[in-house]
């Protein structure tokens, strides 16, 4: 991106698996766009050890390469990625006129089949403006991190935010979960299927998931509780071998042999770019409806920013694969 | 599958993408379950040239290969696939109660949040009968054919059924789209960002499609309409090279150079074996919410068969891992 302004159809904000994908579609439907992403290419998965699941590739695929798999396949479609480049702000700086008809279906959102408006969008980063018709925003989410000592070097080497993902991995090993809510506990149990021993650490001295959840993990044998504790530090020389815990009521601690600990802290949406534009759930996660249309029209949203029922790479790609066709046929109504 | 009589805690019916991704997923959460799968394993896209839009795998990969990449990954995790067994029909015999709670959130079908029944299916086919506490539905849609002559030879040597798939494999070529509903006349623009020229083949005097979608079509310099003509045959050496095309008017044949045939005669969803079950859409796919489920309690719904925005490897696949993890959920839940 060489001007200081430039003028785009769409605009990709994000090149996570969802935002490759989308540009992959883009591309393909011959679409005028631009993908900016704040780091390298590949999102999260960038630091995963190993993708078991997305489907197709099982040979022992790491994160770092499934992402070279998504950027290649970009790059044999002629995409260019704007790698660390960061969109700062994004504003609604005009309307236009839109075509309605065609056969689209607002499955989801009825209320919005009949709005005759758009918007132009004015986005800014790096010292550059690009003034785009539409946005895919792909910005994904960050899972809450819990700031110890140790944790930073541990991130993919035993330490997941992901048992959906990385439990498999763990098959007769010992494993923490940190956090007291209802996904917490339900990864929990889910990795009890594989690990023989899970520990689940909560700061407070009781949970916060809803009571049968937790009757279902204190009834499974192979759960055992540290609450009102806290991970002080994490400890390995490859890999996670031990955890410092801290009981937070008589101040002693201790350590703990462990293979694997997943933080169940939470995630935060990285939503804040559009969080004036667009209809936020409760968590800040973006609302869109099954075509990843939001409540702005023109604007699109997919992966993990987005109010998905799962989060892994399979279901960010298919977002940003509708997403994609969702803004061709948008920009194929506007006048 | 040898027993007469067999009990499993899901059974997914069909090993297209979409129920391949099911059962990789499925294996994973460490469900029991079966999958049936009525030809080979693979679905539709066993049938296609090229799949140049599943991220991630860009070497020229056919649709024949990639299925095997999938059927290979779910073999790595231990997934026996039941090929060439047919599920004839499908019964509710029973109902199982259900713990009600959990943090699920039913994002588009609230109204079933509270229901406190569920069912059990006996399912038969091949002379067995399986017994299976919920059902993942993953039996695809077929592209209803013109029935001509040549036709079943060339299908994936140069007649296609998706522009959004295929399209860019005819850049500067002369194509063809057969029909005159909104997909066809969508396809058939969408088409000539590659094609050179474009033909749109309706058998009626006028098109069925919206007319903004006809105008637009119509200002379109790259395409040109042939109303009121079918296609009575498709020739060629190796690959589809000419048709023959009859005008019904006049009756009078001629033949058509030609690089591609893109079929929109429509799709039919194969969701004959569960329509007293669940709730279907006008065109008989079945309905679902985000998280696949069906209006049926304990029936998912996946891919093609489903009332998907997108029909595409890609979204099949996602599909498949949500309504796993759906499927798993439910499975918890149950007394």
């Amino acid at each position: 991106m060489e001007a200081k302004e430039l003028k785009t159809d769409l605009l990709i904000v994000g090149a996570g698996p969802g935002g490759l994908a989308a540009a992959l579609y883009a591309s393909r439907a011959g679409i005028k766009f631009e993908i900016a992403e704040k780091y390298m290419a590949g999102g999260q998965i960038v630091n995963t050890e190993f993708i078991e699941n997305y489907p197709g590739f099982y040979g022992d695929i790491s994160g770092f390469e499934l992402a070279q798999k998504l950027v290649g396949h970009c790059r044999k479609f002629g995409v260019k990625i704007n790698e660390y480049f960061t969109i700062d702000s994004i504003k609604e700086i005009g309307t236009a006129a839109i075509k309605m008809g065609g056969n689209r279906k607002n499955l989801e959102c009825p209320d919005k089949a009949k709005s005759a408006k758009t918007f132009k969008f004015s986005c800014h980063g790096d010292g550059k403006v690009i003034l785009a018709k539409t946005l895919i925003i792909a910005t994904g989410a960050s899972p809450k991190k819990l700031n110890v000592d140790g944790e930073n070097e541990f991130i993919g080497r035993g330490i997941s935010f992901c048992a959906t993902c990385d439990g498999a991995l763990y098959k007769d090993k010992t494993v923490a979960v940190v956090g007291g809510g209802n996904a917490a506990i339900e990864e929990a149990i889910f990795l009890t299927k594989f690990a023989k021993k899970v520990y689940i650490i909560h700061r407070r001295d009781e949970l916060r998931a809803i009571k049968i959840l937790q009757n279902r993990a204190i009834e499974n044998k192979r759960i055992e509780f540290l609450l009102s504790s806290v991970i002080e530090k994490f400890k390995g020389e490859d890999k996670l071998e031990e955890i410092i815990i801290k009981n937070k009521k008589n101040n002693q601690k201790h350590g703990m042999k462990i293979d694997g600990v997943f933080e169940y802290a939470g995630i935060s949406p990285n939503s804040e770019l559009v969080k004036n534009l667009v209809k936020l759930d409760e968590n800040n996660f973006i609302i869109t409806n099954f075509n990843m249309e939001t409540s702005a029209r023109g604007i699109f949203a997919v992966g993990d920013v987005r109010n998905t029922p799962l989060r892994q790479v399979v279901t960010a790609v298919a977002d940003g694969a509708v997403a994609a066709i969702s803004a061709n046929k948008y920009l194929n109504d506007l006048v």
